[in-house]
């Protein structure tokens, strides 16, 4: 059975060709910003990457897209970091193009239910997955199935406030988790890329190194929130960040230390890096597809 | 079948006798400070509302304590605002001086499992629950159960930061949400407790009123918050302070329409409060007892 998976992000958009859950094929673009763009680039990949075995042989196309979205997952919302899509009913406009069954959900939702079933938190009974790229994603998995919410939008973690009187974030609030713990927060300290600073801090830059650890001390404030709310199991640290943990996680452990509540959650709670390189939240786009069973594949 | 429901504040203790589901007898009393006395006292008021049917009639206790807890339900271990009873081990000591059954849970989670099963959280499918007293506490409760989380400690919202270089917290934390949205917010802006702030407010004091507001914004964060992880259907808000509701829920309501990422959650989450007045912990706390079935009584 042949299935694609995508990810939209608000940067890069990969593609992933698996068949019985083998990955074939697999290749990586830049997002454009336009919703015709965007479904132009989407549909011209799709048939490239099934042009083996041919595009009528693909059981289905699994999408994560920067949420939030509705609840029966037929319609992306207000995302504030790929206005491009807002309220853009993506499957239905893939579907009546392509004539193939199509599903989106939240691209953290897809990361981490890749890491849950197959990935670092496999086995575990309650997952949280973070997301540090151009902003912050999230998602919950419970006993292996993703956490919704009753209005299908849980787990946007990344617009917690952390600091009621902070930095203005791009959603309109302020003081969101995301403005400390992503992309944003570096380029903003530092006017250079996270992938520059992780370089000079390689290099053994110091004051490089220390930026770091002020992203770090933000990310565990963030996480021991998490802790203090939904006391995981795990908790996987993914996205184009991540690359930089060994600058940034010694920080962000010493923050949730100081800021967990119970005793028992703070000294057992693991804490991992995703092995997937870029690829995880594709790969589990897949995986919409036995969404709502345990996969037994795996 | 009798049950005794117990709610263990840091201010007030709570009694309730319930034959059948039906309160037969209550009572409250000023909590003392030592775990010696904790005990005395608590051991003294069961024998006196047990003293019809009598003591050998008392199904169970279900005690409604201060978190964090152990995930085995044995053992108080650091509760910030009731240090007397850091690492009791309370059902094991009342079960050998009584000898009945005795049950221990976080008294937020009791608060909501009464309001999720019997009061105005009835019927819905996520439902989280406010303790707004001298701390904060929340429960979560998901189709009917308590989401404890792994390690048995998940619902400590009051102590998520929402300013982290904000105020010192009791627990050790900086700028947890408690301190911006109890009695403690109020006594350190006023001097004066909430009970005389409302009754201020009541009388028309334009002042204790903007500080009412004031604490509904600090509370909308916190809730906003809530919404964007967990995306409940009602959120129930009770607790000493919920009476005053109609001076600070109209801020509240402000902030999460601002906070809230998903216009589909904050357009249709339900915000209550409370309808029992003061004992929902101590009647929650006899619900411990058929508390992983749906209850068919109510």
């Amino acid at each position: 059975m042949h299935i694609i998976g995508i990810d939209i992000g608000a940067t890069n958009t990969r593609f992933v060709l698996l068949k019985d859950l083998v990955v074939l094929r697999s290749r990586k673009i830049s997002t454009p910003k336009t919703k015709k763009e965007i479904i132009e680039v989407l549909e011209k990949n799709i048939r490239e990457i099934a042009i083996k075995p041919g595009l009528s042989k693909i059981f289905g196309i699994g999408i994560g897209v920067p949420g939030p979205l509705n609840k029966k997952r037929d319609l992306i919302l207000n995302p504030p970091n790929l206005i491009g899509l807002k309220n853009c009913a993506l499957p239905e406009i893939i579907e009546k193009d392509l004539n193939i069954k199509t599903k989106i959900e939240n691209d953290a939702n897809c990361f981490i239910l890749a890491e849950a079933r197959t990935g670092v938190g496999k086995g575990a009974e309650i997952v949280v997955g973070i997301t540090l790229g151009s902003g912050l994603g999230s998602g919950i998995v419970v006993g292996d199935r993703i956490y919704q919410g009753f209005f299908g939008n849980a787990g946007e973690i990344g617009h917690m406030t952390i600091k009621f009187d902070g930095l203005k974030c791009s959603c309109g609030s302020i003081g969101c988790f995301e403005e400390y713990a992503s992309q944003k927060y570096i380029k903003r300290r530092t006017r250079i890329s996270a992938q520059e600073l992780n370089k000079l801090a390689v290099k053994g830059d110091k004051s490089a190194q220390k930026i770091w650890q002020e992203f770090g001390r933000n990310l565990g404030i963030g996480l021991a929130n998490i802790i203090n709310i939904l006391d995981p199991e795990v908790i996987v640290i993914g996205g184009g960040i991540s690359g930089a943990n060994k600058f940034f996680m010694k920080s962000a452990r010493k923050e949730i230390q100081k800021r967990v509540l119970s005793p028992i959650s703070k000294k057992n709670v693991k804490i991992k890096i995703t092995k997937f390189k870029g690829f995880a939240g594709a790969i589990g786009a897949t995986l919409l597809f036995n969404h709502y069973e345990k996969s037994s594949c795996f």
